[in-house]
């Protein structure tokens, strides 16, 4: 027997119980044979020691937790975190007058983008001072700190809403692209029949005191993939407009969180 | 997009589908916060990446597959494949009149023991010439080719019975022994309040021409896992006694095998 001192979790063998009970109703119905577990447990295998098991949980699975969390509350919908995310982004002071600049290499290739957003609550108060951490892909698609080779926090930032709760952020227009689909991720979805595609968008993550962090992203009409988004993160209240102002593109976004 | 030619499988996207509801229904009882669900998928991803994925499936989720498909049915109960098998055991011949030896070594650890076994068919025939495939833990309760330092197939071998079904072989008593506990999966069970022990057990593998295989393991009365065995593998058509005979101990049982 382990020597260790053992600390039951009574939560998670409440969820771990629940999750046994659903998945008997799951392998009743889908009279999964014995081959064909065996088969999952060595791709399941391939896609953990890849370090692929985030990707995929993102991908295919944080939209369900997220739908199942929110669909019927009000305020703006969720969308995946994604495995992007990357803890200690920098400080980005603002500027009176000025609109914040995303962390960024001097000659950032990309289509220049001013993006304005507003942060109030399912009252209608707008909330002053509310963290807003925000990341996105460049000009080649790339997020930096995975596989791109920009600085690790490049395109990557976090700052604060104004006394009306507005924030102004100077960055570049971010392009659709695809998720790794050269190992275990991609099998699943050549067997699926599944394109490895995800529409252009910003991701942001607010926090305000006395509210739910609201993790959510940021998707423009017109893109091609927005309908088979394959990670499924895509809300009708999270669309906004790219418009073209010749010498750049803006829009914006109002955002409504959940009183804790 | 993917330049790979893609080729569905529609097998694959209904069990899918079948699991994404099933997981629906789990979210919804369970109501999974959006930590909890990252914490999950950190913890995941440390299980994938070291390697402890198919241990984890095997040892809490391939007795529920096989209770879902066998409870009901006639002829011997299946157990789990475990994450101990490996393909390529020597063929052991038989020579007649004596117990066939599971490959080991010369100055092999351990009880004497013989295990005598009949194969039959749920019509109550004989099945001679069936091929049986075995595998156990040695003295140390370690499995070769795993975190033992004997010889690759040692204590793994597969023969064929006679013509009445029978086999008989000589190999030493196998020992409880605990599954590794010390990466994500021991932190899981210190979570779920449970041991890292497995009842002592013989793993077989039976295959015989139109009949379905039969991956299964015998378990020894009195032992004192078998209440609690943290695979949930024992059940009681896989009992049998440990029968001391003073130079050896001595087992049988008899295997029912089900027709494709």
């Amino acid at each position: 027997m382990s020597k260790k001192v053992v600390q039951t979790n009574a939560r998670v063998e409440e969820v771990y119980n629940l999750f046994v009970k659903h998945m008997k109703s799951f392998l009743e119905e889908a009279d999964l044979n014995h081959e064909e577990y065996t088969n999952f447990v060595m791709w399941a295998d391939r896609l953990g020691r890849e370090g692929e098991l985030p990707l995929f949980a993102d991908v295919f699975f944080e939209s369900h937790v997220l739908r199942a969390m929110y669909t019927d509350k009000p305020g703006t919908q969720p969308s995946l975190l994604g495995p992007y995310f990357i803890e200690g982004s920098p400080l980005i002071e603002s500027q009176a007058g000025k609109p914040i600049e995303l962390t960024q290499r001097p000659d950032e290739a990309g289509e220049l983008f001013y993006f304005k957003g507003n942060v109030s609550n399912v009252d209608g108060e707008p909330l002053e001072n509310a963290k807003v951490e925000m990341w996105q892909n460049d000009a080649s698609g790339k997020y930096s700190a995975f596989d791109s080779d920009a600085p690790r926090y490049n395109l990557r930032g976090h700052f604060y809403t104004d006394e009306n709760g507005d924030f102004e952020v100077k960055t570049i227009v971010p392009l659709p692209y695809s998720i790794p689909d050269q190992g275990p991720t991609g099998e699943f979805l050549d067997y699926m029949g599944q394109h490895p595609m995800r529409p252009a968008h910003l991701h942001f993550k607010f926090d305000a005191e006395g509210h739910e962090t609201l993790i959510t992203q940021v998707f423009f009409e017109g893109d091609e993939w927005l309908e088979s988004d394959v990670a499924d993160g895509v809300r009708l209240d999270l669309l906004t407009t790219l418009e073209d102002k010749g010498t750049h593109k803006e829009s914006s976004l109002n955002f409504v969180m959940r009183k804790e």
